[in-house]
């Protein structure tokens, strides 16, 4: 390797090392660290990220970029890892510290007039928060550059080259193939059976047994992560050899528990299968967050909530509860777990109303960074959407327009990548069943390590090589759509 | 506060956040992090360093240090703060990198080379390695500079300010009062009655229960800190707010888990005590290894292995462990306690003989920077010296020069400071009586926060404002001296 071009490695290596290292503070930050500790962690994660900044905008770093840039004997691996440290770099040399500094105050007073807000239930308290936010986040968009459309320019922060001109047919198009598909889901007479979780409850070091029981057999090597208590569920860690989940016991609640730690195995699972080869560069990282979320959301929905997989795990899970659980017959524990509901709550909500909450939340977001919305009809407009789109009405702005905190983070762009994680992972399964066309007798034996090596063959081994719509492309033969995903739920929810 | 004065602070504080955080890695490290993470963690670690060196010998740095020391109207707690941080700059500034580097690997290949030694037995294997680490640390040692005396130079980076010329007496003066007292207490008439925990299984999470009971009587904030599990119990953390005690649960040795949690809760005060004002500046640390090590042996030693202590302990252990412990009295109890044992090992050994270990490594270490003593005669040495000082001889090296790690990570001029510790304990101790006349009932009552107030006026808070020694003579009206701690051991094991 050419001495320029492993210095500019080794640059790469400390800025990974860095971003690892705030992995880690903020996984520890979420599980084990004492309640006092919090002004102090926020102090060291701030100057981990000053540094890292400093680091990646320092001038040589640029000059060493350039130059690497301009040698003609390159692999295909180096090119891509340029490609992608340029971009990045680009992104944080174009936005002002000042408004970086701005931009993090605004988020930290977004959040405190969100809860305020919360408590309050009046979205009121959280305007001008919100508007000082979006301003920022105008100006960024700006200094970011784009071609006319600021939304494209903040959406690619979470996934990169993708552009509302693309989303938004999709996404559109999509709404409009769901909103009957829900009234006809959730007619009285398509309700289901008794909810055969309701009102028991569950010991929490069984439920915990169980989900390590996932894990391992998922594949989620446990000598290189972990598994964790947090309030919310997450997927961090410091390297792909230490990936750290979190899930939350509750003994009320054992699907959430189950369906978290499946979910956040998913995550865990591409973090664990980026190449060593890459291990330390910027390719050892997902292509986008909807990827990212393609693998939650197929392990999750499509592999955890089937028959086939729950063929094999519900007598097991059975045997952890045999009291709760012992009369309980496949089809209607089946039914439980795959119930459409109308709720104004997208955390809780089901895999076919889902994106109609993102669908809505997108809507909002391109009116918001529009200026087209006058902040005070903000509310009317979340109402009036969930009930055209779910046929039920908030009670107020609590079940409304202040249940996600990502506006109060000023996170604008972000919501997409969830129903993007849910058409990719519907094209990926398409794909990976016409691979293993016995993939239902491989769930129904629990193999799931099956799943998981075509998974890190195809999508995980590769890393951040290619941008996330090429790679599926690749992977499937076609790009994003939602045909797959219609098709799945249709196969799924046929009467 | 004077502008130049700021930015000075603001790099200290970024270096202060920096070392937090290394010490919350190497806290993980030992407790949660998975097994497959080692190499990347190690990778992790040496970045944080690099850059904690690269900005502390940063020019500008010594530019605004030079400023700041030129600056007429600094309070008393900034010139202390200049003072620290100037000898830590220049100690980091006089080291060439080349050295480092070599004195890293050499450590390295040290720890490897002492595992391959201990596990065949025999010094040989480990000595190339300890050649070179001796090398490397003279070389050091004329590095930072020296009066005539390499040792110095070494001690200075655990002991600021303590000389082998004040040292030697004092440790010399101890082994010769210290040899014929533990001569005299190992007699068999003085052996004691039987062990009252051999042979019995003491449940584990019990075991917890009990350490974390005292931990809150100690004062120590478990909402500022906490205690895990790992091999080895050690104090760490990243941040007075957020101190992280470890220890060892072992079933056949409860003991070892009750005095290890009272050890380290002594350090986690310590920390946990410096000034809110000094945080994420020099002066939020302890001026010695000696003084740190001077707090947990007065709670572990003094304190914690006091009649008055178990008096009201014991029967609270006696609730905690009735079939085991429900027939033993006080007495039986206590001697179990404060045994005095002749034995080759230093870290098992009790607080008489504890010290003689200390003064044979002391010898030994300086012999070795001296270049006086032939590699191959080390074992021999060793030996010779444990026979003469305790009347025992290991049988082969494992028992004796390999016991401990320190050579083998090249640490010369650490073993004092715990007998530094030992004889500040005893001397900090007699001062507090002064002050808590009532101090046995105190203790008889329970009332452990009377200690650690005591403890926190006197010490903790005053952090790195003063030298080690300048502080215990401020606190007990004398330089540092074995009369203290010789008054102590007579007083508790007069027949």
């Amino acid at each position: 390797m050419d001495r320029r071009f492993a210095r500019l490695r080794s640059r790469m290596e400390e800025l990974k090392d860095l971003s690892g290292v705030i992995g880690l503070l903020t996984w520890d930050q979420e599980t084990y660290m004492p309640e006092k500790a919090h002004d102090a962690r926020g102090q060291q994660l701030s100057t981990l990220q000053g540094l890292y900044h400093e680091r990646l905008v320092d001038p040589r770093v640029g000059e060493l970029l350039a130059e690497a840039q301009a040698m003609p004997d390159l692999t295909d691996d180096e090119r891509a890892m340029l490609r992608v440290f340029r971009q990045e770099r680009d992104r944080a040399v174009k936005v002002p510290p000042e408004l970086v500094r701005a931009l993090a105050e605004a988020q930290a007073a977004g959040v405190a007039a969100w809860r305020e807000a919360r408590e309050a239930r009046t979205f009121a308290r959280f305007r001008p928060a919100l508007k000082r936010l979006l301003e920022l986040r105008r100006e960024q968009a700006d200094a970011l550059g784009h071609g006319g459309e600021r939304y494209d320019a903040l959406l690619d922060y979470y996934e990169p080259g993708m552009t509302v001109a693309r989303l938004r047919p999709t996404l559109e198009g999509l709404r409009d193939r769901l909103i009957p598909m829900v009234q006809s889901l959730t007619r009285p007479e398509r309700s289901g059976g008794p909810d055969v979780v309701a009102g028991k409850t569950f010991d929490g070091d069984k439920q915990w047994a169980f989900t390590l029981l996932l894990l391992g057999d998922m594949g989620f090597d446990l000598e290189a992560g972990r598994q964790d208590r947090s309030i919310h569920p997450f997927t961090g860690g410091s390297h792909p050899r230490d990936v750290r989940l979190t899930t939350r016991v509750d003994p009320q609640n054992p699907l959430g528990t189950i369906f978290s730690t499946i979910h956040e195995g998913g995550h865990g699972l591409f973090e664990q299968g980026f190449s060593p080869e890459h291990f330390r560069t910027p390719l050892a990282a997902a292509p986008s967050m909807g990827l990212h979320e393609s693998q939650s959301r197929l392990w999750e929905n499509v592999i955890g909530r089937s028959r086939p997989f729950w063929e094999h795990y519900f007598p097991i899970l059975v045997q952890h509860f045999p009291a709760e659980l012992g009369g309980v017959t496949l089809d209607v524990f089946l039914q439980t777990v795959n119930r459409v509901t109308r709720s104004v709550n997208r955390v809780e909500s089901d895999e076919v109303t889902y994106n109609l909450h993102i669908a809505l939340r997108f809507e909002l977001e391109l009116l918001l960074i529009h200026d087209e919305l006058p902040l005070d009809e903000l509310p009317a407009a979340w109402n009036d959407r969930t009930e055209k789109f779910l046929g039920v009405r908030p009670r107020d702005d609590l079940e409304g327009v202040l249940q996600d905190i990502h506006w109060a983070w000023g996170e604008l762009g972000y919501f997409p990548t969830y129903t993007l994680g849910n058409l990719y992972a519907a094209q990926i399964f398409e794909a990976m069943k016409r691979d293993l066309p016995d993939l239902d007798d491989t769930l129904r034996a629990g193999r799931l390590t099956v799943v998981r090596d075509w998974l890190r063959e195809k999508i995980h081994r590769q890393g951040y090589r290619y941008p996330a719509e090429e790679l599926v492309t690749k992977v499937t033969g076609r790009g994003l759509g939602d045909e797959a995903f219609i098709t799945y739920l249709k196969g799924k929810y046929a009467p």
